[in-house]
C-alpha cells in the first residue's frame, strides 16, 4: 500500500464514506513489507555512498552484465568482486567508465567519482602473495569514499620494516591487517597503534596452514586488544566495515 | 641510555672530549629498546582512559591483587576480568574504591571515574546464557569511558521482540552483538543498521555447537556486510574493540 | 519360494506324499528374502506415486539410460538427480516423455503426471547461488505429486523482503528452507510458522564456510524449536522428507 | 502503541483536531514491533497447545521456579528440559501438578492434561544409554498432545528384535530413532517404513564417537531416504518437530 | 659381512691367523642389517604366495614398469594397485601374462596361477559406487591364494537383499565388508556373522560424509563385536589382511 | 510362533480341521522375528564359549549387578569391562566366583573355566600407561578361551628391547598391538611378522595426541601391510576380534 | 649370550671342542637384542650426562619413587616432569638431594652436579602463564648441563620489550621460544636471531584457542625460517632437544 | 637517514650551525629503520652464506626471473623452491649458473659455490614418494654449505634396511627425517641416535593421512627425545634448520 493510496483512505475517511474499522484494519493489518521497505530505504539514504556489491564468484559475464546494469538504473555506482578476465571483458564492453583492478580482482563501474572523506584507512600486508585481498579491501574503502594508504611489504620476521613505518601506521584512523600463514602481523601492528584493527586472514600457505584456519585462528587468538577478525580472503568485508569506522571518524 | 645521558654525550663532544666516532657508535647503536619505549609512552598517551587489564582466569587471588597494586602505582583505573568470588574478595578488601561486576565475571577499581563520552555503544543479545560475556564488553566500554546502551533478551527466533528495538540499534555508533548456538543475531542485526557490527560468539549450547564454534563460523560466514569477529566468549576484546571506534566518533 | 510352491506342498503334505517333517523344515528354513521381499512389495505399494531415484553423480550417461530403462520397465516415473548435460542429452534421446530441469540439475521421466494432492511445500532460499539446491527439493517434490510454492531472494540480512512473505510462509504445510553461509534463515522463518522446518545447508561460501560445514552447524544448533536438517546440498532428500509429511496431511 | 491509542487518533482526526499529517506520520511509523506481536499472538493461537520450554542446563533451581511461574501466569502448560535433582525438587515444592521425568531429565507442569490426537509417535533406541534422549524426546512429544508407542532395546547389531517390531514402526505417523555410537539405525529403520523418520544423534560411546558426532554424521549421510536430523541429544528439538508433523496429519 | 667370510674368519682364528679379539669384535659388530635380512628372508619364506605390492598411484607408467621388471627377476607374482589405463597399457605391452582389473584399478602379473586354499572370504558391499574398493579387495585376495565370494548390492535400507544372502555370509571364514556414506553395513552383518569382519570404509557420498570420514567414524563406533578398521578405500589392506586371517584356517 | 504350534497346526490341516488358507496365511505372516530368532540362536550355538559382555561405564553397580544375574541365568560366563572399584565389589559380594582384574578394569564371572585352544594371542605394548588397555584385551581374549603371550615394555623408541622378543611375536597366531601418542609400534610389529596385526590405539599423551586420535591416525595409515584398527582404547575389541581369528586357526 | 660366553666358546672351538658349525649357529642366531643393547650403551655412553626422564602424569607417588630409585641405582642423575606436590613430598623423602622446581612442576635428582658447557641456551616467554612450560624447558636443559638465560615477560603486542633483549638473543646458541594463543613470538624472534629456534605451543588460551592448537598451527606456519616445533606444552622435549643441538657447539 | 648524514649533523652541530636541541630531536627520531636494517646487516653479515630464498608456488616464471634478479644484483646465491618447468627454463634461459634440481623442485643459482663445512647433515626416507620433500631438503642444505648424506629407501615396516645404516646414521650431526603415511620412521630413528632429529611430515598417502595432518601428529607425538617437526612437505625449512645446527658444530 502506498502513502498516496493510505492519504485516499484517510480522506474517505474524514469524508465518512469508509468506517473508522475499516481505516483501522488497513492499519493493523499495514503489511510489514511496505514499512519493512521503507525502514531499508531510510537508513540506506543514511549511508549515501556505499554500492552496491556483486560476488562475481560463480557467476557467468552475462549474468554479472545483467545483475549490474539493474543496479545502475537506480543507483550510481556498484563493486563487482571475484571477477575473471571474462567478467571484466563483458563489463567494461557493456559499461563505459568500468574500471578492472586486476590484482584486486574486482571491477568498478562509478557514474561519479565520490569526494573522499578526510581520514585515511592503513591496509597493511607482508607480502606479494596477500596482495590480491588486500587490494580488495582497498578497492572496497576507495569505492566507498575512502583515501586509503597501503603499506605493503612488511612482515613480522623482518620488523626493521614495520616499524620504519611506524609513523604511516599512526595516522590512519582504521587499519585492516592482512596476513596468511601464521596470522601474526595484526598482533603486532595492533601494539604499534591505538586505533581499530581489523585482520583478515588469507588462505596463503601451504600443510598445515589448512587454507588460512591457522591464520584466522591466530588472529582469533591475538593478544593485540582491539584486534577483530573477518572471514578468510574477505578483502571486501574489511574494507567495508573499516568505511563504516571511518564514516563515524568524520561526523 | 636516557636523554639526559644523550644531552651529556653531545656536550662532551661539542668540548671535543669524546671523538665523533664515539658519538656515532653510540648513535648506530641506540638501544631500540629505549626509543621503542619512547614511541610507546607517546602512543600510550594518545589512548588516555584505556584501562589496564588483567585476566584473573588461572590466577591466584594474591597473584592478582598484586599485579593490581602495581599497575594502581602509576595508573589510575584497572579492569580484572574472569573473576571468581574469591578473586573478588580480595581484591574488594584490599582496594576501597573495587566494585565486583558478578555477572560481568569481572572487578573495577577506579580512583576516579572517567567522563563518558558522547555517543553509545548497542550490546545486544539474545538471553539469560549469553549475559556473562555481553556483561563483560558492557563493563569493559563503560571502564573505557563510554556510554552503554543494553538491548538484551531479542533472537531471531522471535523477530518482533529485535524490530521494537530498531530505532535503539539505529542510535548507537557501533554495535556489539553477543550470541551463541547458532549465531544468527549479528546477521540480522548488520542488516538493521548502517553502523559497524562487532560479533562476539558464545559457548553457549550443546552436541554439535562445539563449545561455541558453530556461532564463530557463523558469524565469520555473515551475509551482513560490515560484521567483524572476536574470539569465542571473548566480551572483553569486543568492549575495547568498539571503545577505540566509539573515540573515533568523538574526534 | 512362491506361494504356488507352498500351495502345492502343503497339498502334497495333505495327500500323505511329503512328510510332516518335510513341511516343517521348510517352514522353519521359509527363505527370510522372499518374506522381506514380500513386506517390501507391501509398503512400497503404500507409498503409490514415489518415484524411484537415480544419482548421476559419478556415473556415465551409459550406466545411467540403462538403470532407468530397468526401472520404467516396471514403474511409472523415475527421477535422476545430480545430471550433467551430456546424462541429459542421452536420457532425452532415449525416453521421449524426459524432462531436463537444468537449475536443479535434474531430469524427470513420467510415463503420466501425478495429480497433485491439496497442499503446499514452501521452499525457501535466499539467492541465486542456492538456487540449484532449492530446486532439487522442489522437482523432488513435484514429481513425488505435491505442490511447490517457491519463496526465493529473501535473506536474513534484508527481514523486510522476508517479512513481507509471512503470509506465503503459513500457507504452507510443511517449509524447506535452504541456505550457505551462516545458515540462519531456517531459524528466523521457524520463528514465523508452526509447521516443520526441514533445514538444507549448502556448501555456498568460501573460507571459513568449510564447504557448507558452517551453514550446516548452525542450522543443527537452531533457537528455532521444530527445525530439522539433512545433508549439505541434499536438496533431494529434503524434497522427499517433506513429501512424506505432505503425504500425512492428506489423509 | 496500543489499538485503543489509534482509534484516538482517528476519532482526532475526524473531529479535525489532528492534521492528516500527524495520523500519516503515525501510520508509517507504526512500530513493527507491535504489528510483529499481533502477528505473533495470531500464529501462538494457531498452535494451541504447544507448551512453553525451559531448557534447565546452566540455570538455578531459583531461576527455573522463577521462569516457569512467569509462564504459568499466562499459559496452561510449561515443560523444563535437562533437570537436575534439585531442579526438580524445587519445582514439585513450588508447583502442585509438576510430574518429575527421572529418565528423561525432564519436568512438566499441566494446569490440565491435554486430549491425545489419534496418531502415534513411534520412539526407537537401541539400549539403556540412549534413553534419558529417547525419554526427553517422549515427555515433549506427550505434553504437546500426542500418543507416543515406545520401540526400545531394538539395535542393528541384532536385527531380529527390530523385525519384530515391523508392525509397530508401521503403524506410527512420525518416527523418531535414537542411537549413539555409530548411528546406523535411522537407516535401517527408514528402509523399513514410508513414514518420516527423526533422527537424534546421542553423545554415548567413547573414542573417536567423538560426543556423538560419529552418530551425527552417520545420520546426515544416511542411505535411507527421507531421513532427517536434530542436534545430538537433542530429544526436546525431535519431540517437538515430531508433534508438528503429527498435527498434520490430524487435520 | 656374507656367512662365507664369517667362516674364513673362523678357519684363519683357529689355524691362528687372528687374534680372539679380533673375532669378538666382529662378532659384536655383527652387522644387524645382515642378521635382520636373514631374519626377513626367513619369515618371507613363511609367507609364501603373498605378492609384492606396487602403489600405482602417483607414479609415471614407465616407473611402473621399471619396478614390476625388478620384482619379477626374483619373484612369481606382482600386484600394482590404483593403475590408471596409461599404467595398464604400458605394463601389458611389456608383461605377457599382465591382466587388468579395470573396475578394481589394478593389474596383476603371476608366471604361473597359485592354487586356492579351501575357505572362502566373503566381500560384501551395497552398490556400484563401492565396487572399486571391493574389487580392489577381491582381486589382492585372489592373487594371495583365496577364493572369494562377491556379495554386491545388499545395504542397510533394504535389509530383505542382504538377508536373503544369510547362508552366503555365514559360509566365509572371513568377511570383507565395503561400505561409504554411512558406514553401517558392517555392524549389521557382524551381527549375522561369528566370523571376522573388516571393515572398509569408502570416500563415496558428498557434503557431511567429508571424504569417507563418517563411514570411517561409523565403522570404528561398530556396535557389532569383533569389526575391525582399515583405511578409507583401502581395498588391498583388507584383502591382505582377510588373507592373513583365511591362512590361518588352512593350517 | 513355536515349533509346537506350527506343528499342531499342520496336524489340524492334515485332518481337516483348518483350511490350506488359514496355514498359507500363518506361513507367510511367518513372524520374521521367530525365523530371526531361530537364526540367531543357530549361529550364537556355533560361537560356543563367547561370554556375553556387559559395559559398565555409565552404569550404576545395581544395574551391572542386575544384568550379570540375568546373563548368568542362561549362560555360563559374563565379561563386564570398565569397573570401577564400587562395581567390583558389588559383583564380588553378590557373585562368588566373580574375578577383578584391577588393571584391565574388568570383572569375570565363569561357572566353569573353559578349555583353552591351543594357538597363542600375542599382546603387545610399550609401557605402563597403555597397560590397562592391553589387559582389557588379554581379559577379554582369556574368557573367550585363548592362550594369551604378554608383551609389555617394548616400544619403537628403544628397538632392541622389540627385537630381543622377535621370536615371541612370531609365535603368536594373531598379534594386538596397543600404542598411544604417535601409534608407531603397530607397524613396526607388522614389518617382522606375517601374521594378522589388530592395532588398538590408546588415549595416552597430551596436547596434539588429542585423545587418541594422533594413534589412531597413525595405525589407520600404517605402511605395514595386514594391519586392522580398532577405536580409540577399545581393548575388549581387539581381544574378541582376535579370539574370532584365533578360533580359525583351531578349526 | 654375555661376552664372557662368546669367549668361552671362541676358546672351545680353537681347542677343537665344539665344531665350526656351531659357532656358526650362535653367530647366525647372535640375539639381535644382546646386540642392540650393546649399541644402545654404547650410544648411551656417547651422551653422557644425559638424564633418565620419568613422566609423573598418571603415576602413583609410589610407582615414581619407585622407578627412580631403579634408575638412581646405575644412573647419576634423574628428571621426573609433571609431578605433583604429593609426588614431590614422597620423592624429597626417599632421595636426599631432590630438588622440587615448583614452577616447573618437575623435581631433579643429581648425586653430583654436571659441570655446565660453554655456550647458553636462551628460553624466552611472553608471560606468566607460560611459565610452567619454560620452566620445564629450562630445568630440562639445565640438568643435561646446559647454562640457560631465561627472557621472559616479552610479546609480541609490545616489541619494545623484546627488542630491548636484542643483545641477549643474539648471545645464545639456540633458542626456545614459548608461546600460547597465537603462537606468533618464534616467528619475531627467528627474525632477529640467526641461531636455531624452537617453539613450544602452549594450552594457554580460550574460545578458538583450542587448548593450544592455534598457537601450534602458527607455529607450524611461521614465516621465520629455521623455527622448528614440538608438541603443544612440551617444554621437556624442547630443553632436550635444545641441549642435543647445544652438546655440537661444544665439540 | 645514512651514517654520512649523521656525521655532517654531527660536524654542523660541532661547528655551532645546529642547536643541540637539532641534534637531539634527530637523535630521538632516529628512524627505527635505519637501525633496523644495520641490525639486520649485522646479523646477516653473521649468516655469511645463507641464500635468499624465493617460493616459486603462485608466482609467474617473469614475476620469479626478476626477484631473482633483483637479489642476484647484491647477492651471490639464490634459491629458488617449489618451481614448475616452465619456471625452471626461464630461469635456466636468464641465469647462466642456474641449475635445476627436478626432483626437488628447486633451482639454485651461485655465482661462486661455497665451501663445505666440515659435519654432514643426514637425511633419511622411506621411499620414492617422499624423495621431492627429502631432496627439497638437501638441495637447500647444500646451497648452505652443508655435506648432506642421503640414507633413502629404509622405512618402519623393514627394520632391517634401516638398521643397516646404523653407521651412516650415527655419523651425521643432525638428521632431518621425512615421512608420510603414519610418521613413524623420526621416532625409530630418534631411538637409534644422540643427535637432533627434524622431523618433516610429507602430504603423501590417502584417505585417513589427511594430506600428512596424521604424519604430523605422529611426529608431535613423537616417543622419541629431541625430535621437532616443520610443517608438512616443509623440505626447506628442515634444511634450513638443520644447516643453522650444523654451522654450531662448525664453531
Amino acid at each position: 500500500m502506498t502513502i498516496t493510496k493510505v492519504i485516499q483512505l484517510l480522506e474517505k475517511f474524514r469524508a465518512g464514506r469508509v468506517s473508522r474499522d475499516q481505516v483501522l484494519r488497513v492499519f493493523q493489518a499495514a503489511p510489514i513489507a511496505d514499512l519493512g521497505f521503507a525502514q531499508v530505504d531510510t537508513h540506506r539514504a543514511l549511508r549515501q555512498g556505499f554500492p552496491e556489491v556483486i560476488f562475481g564468484g560463480g557467476k557467468t559475464p552475462e549474468q554479472v552484465v545483467k545483475i549490474a546494469a539493474k543496479i545502475l538504473a537506480s543507483e550510481s555506482r556498484v563493486l563487482i568482486t571475484r571477477v575473471t578476465d571474462a567478467h571484466a571483458r563483458a563489463l567494461r564492453k557493456k559499461f563505459k567508465p568500468a574500471i578492472h583492478h586486476q590484482l584486486a580482482r574486482c571491477v568498478t563501474i562509478e557514474k561519479k567519482t565520490l569526494p573522499k572523506r578526510p581520514g585515511t584507512i592503513g591496509i597493511i600486508c607482508a607480502g606479494t602473495s596477500d596482495l590480491p585481498v588486500a587490494e580488495e579491501a582497498a578497492v572496497t574503502a576507495e569505492i566507498m569514499g575512502n583515501r586509503v594508504e597501503r603499506i605493503y611489504d612488511v612482515g613480522v620476521a623482518g620488523l626493521h620494516r614495520l616499524l620504519a613505518k611506524s609513523e604511516n601506521l599512526q595516522r590512519a584512523n582504521v587499519l585492516i591487517v592482512v596476513a596468511g600463514m601464521e596470522g601474526a602481523l595484526p598482533s603486532v601492528v595492533a601494539g604499534l597503534v591505538s586505533r581499530p584493527v581489523i585482520a583478515v586472514p588469507t588462505s596463503i600457505g601451504y600443510g598445515a596452514s589448512f587454507g588460512g584456519i591457522a591464520a584466522l585462528l591466530g588472529m582469533l587468538n591475538s593478544c593485540g586488544s582491539g584486534v577483530t577478525v573477518v572471514n578468510i580472503d574477505n578483502g571486501f568485508g574489511a574494507g567495508y566495515a573499516a568505511s563504516q569506522i571511518n564514516v563515524l571518524a568524520e561526523k
